[in-house]
């Protein structure tokens, strides 16, 4: 049984990765500070972009959505002078929709996503960090900005000066994240390489979790968003210099100092493994770069083997 | 200044017809008994099949929903389990969860209709008979069924007993349909050949309606929805026959008696003009089936001249 945390994109590819190796034997506890209400609708942006590509349905062009999206209803609801700055596919429309209606109906999250999961032939389980509300807010040179006003609306433009995790002191674990956690048969942990700030932080935030990660009795390893000072998608690296950190490698292995074991460079990096390893983490350099399907589940095979040395 | 009043395809097909004539010299008036709840989506089918046919956009062949409509939304909540037996269309959906999204911000149902109205370029007005909840209950051998089960899930198929308007006794005319009737150029009122009972009778049966029509100032007409003892599209024949009246367009023209000056009938119902005239209702027998909307407006124009010549 592994355990791996998650929240966009690559987080997404590496998790896919990790389901093709393990199936089953996989929770993938994904971030849900990104989640938002807009125009009536629950959505969970991290949660989709995980299901969608553990479930092969993803845009890989995009990085979110759906492969082969239709956009009608979109372009129905400009004619109507909706609100059409968060684009929504027409076949993505139906999870928000599907997801409502049964929050509405006073299912939880998990229950939701565990669900839509089992429609999609998901084998892994894909675990929402709580049950409760968790938001972000992005503290920017331009006031506080609700996560997908930035991200989204503003295109990461504004400065960031610092985030906030809007429920996170009140929200619990859930129910099948803190199982994942002591189940006896857990075998590691993987830290996948999203965003450690927007995506993996919120995770981190919540009561316990990072408490737990230190007292862990398996081994941790984390994977680098950030290869040869860059992020290869979304803001990472800028929000990392809007911070006053380096954006490097080297930075996120010091961001997760005592909760991992090992980290994962890209070969790009490879100068800066010593550094990574008088951190007192183990560090391994291999191609991270997940260019396609077979590139997630060999990097997927790789971080396992590396758990594997490190037990 | 016209009013008419309207429920699903044939009075729309009727209403567009009168507005291509008249432009903003219309308000239709709309019933909402249809209106229902679907997936946390508040569905108004009549003022949507109004306000679709008045603007072009309608699907000629099915007579519900927008031409070169797409389902992809609908495949999608399929494959999630989702309730599917009342067919969304990808567009179609952007005017409910617009529409949604402003009477949950407290908007009323007017006031949302008038501004999906104006992105449409609707000239006329199409007014929501009222802007409280009223609901069509349909009571038939299988018990008391909710209108759209009744009407879309159950394909008319159980045997009518009796209609209830759910609400209609605490609603009120809205601001609009109300400011129609007292307008001091109203010159004329249209029953447009929708279902008496399922699409008219919601209307009539709000509280003032009957009695305002039976104190008219101003002629008005209705038009048979019947003709040959047969209903052009939807069950108002079959509904005849199980409420045990004949389903002929002279049973429309006693349905109507009192609220009407005359009755417009298709040529096919020549033979019961002066069954008509003998309720005093004065008789017209033309071609009434609109085939395009060609033949929309020339029966637009001839139930005009007939207001006309009543005056």
């Amino acid at each position: 049984m592994l355990m791996a945390l998650a929240g966009g994109v690559g987080g997404a590819k590496l998790a896919a990765g990790l389901e093709r190796v393990l199936g089953d034997g996989l929770s993938v506890v994904v971030n849900t500070g990104d989640d938002f209400e807009h125009l009536g609708l629950a959505i969970s942006p991290d949660l989709d972009t995980v299901m969608y590509t553990v479930a092969g349905l993803n845009n890989p062009v995009t990085g979110w959505g759906l492969a082969g999206e239709t956009w009608e209803f979109m372009a129905m609801l400009e004619r109507l002078g909706g609100e059409s700055w968060f684009r929504l596919g027409d076949r993505d429309l139906a999870v928000h929709v599907e997801r409502t209606r049964r929050l509405n109906a006073g299912e939880s999250l998990s229950l939701v996503t565990a669900a839509l999961c089992a429609r999609l032939d998901i084998r892994c389980r894909i675990v929402p960090m709580s049950d409760d509300p968790v938001r972000t807010v992005v503290l920017t040179d331009s006031g506080e900005l609700p996560f997908q006003d930035y991200f989204v609306r503003l295109e990461c433009e504004p400065s960031v000066r610092g985030l906030r995790f809007e429920g996170v002191s009140s929200a619990a674990m859930s129910e099948q994240f803190a199982s994942a956690f002591d189940a006896p048969s857990l075998a590691g942990i993987v830290i996948c390489p999203s965003n450690p700030y927007l995506s993996i932080q919120p995770i981190l935030a919540l009561k316990d979790v990072e408490a737990r990660l230190r007292k862990r009795r398996v081994p941790a390893v984390a994977v680098s968003p950030i290869v040869g000072g860059q992020a290869l998608k979304g803001p990472a690296a800028k929000i990392m210099v809007e911070l006053g950190l380096e954006a490097s490698a080297l930075e996120v292995a010091r961001h997760y100092r005592g909760l991992i074991d090992g980290f994962v460079l890209d070969q790009t990096d490879a100068g800066l493994a010593d550094a990574v390893a008088s951190l007192g983490i183990r560090p391994r350099v291999t191609d991270t770069i997940m260019r396609d399907t077979g590139g997630a589940t060999a990097l997927a095979q790789r971080a396992l083997a590396f758990l594997e040395e490190l037990s």
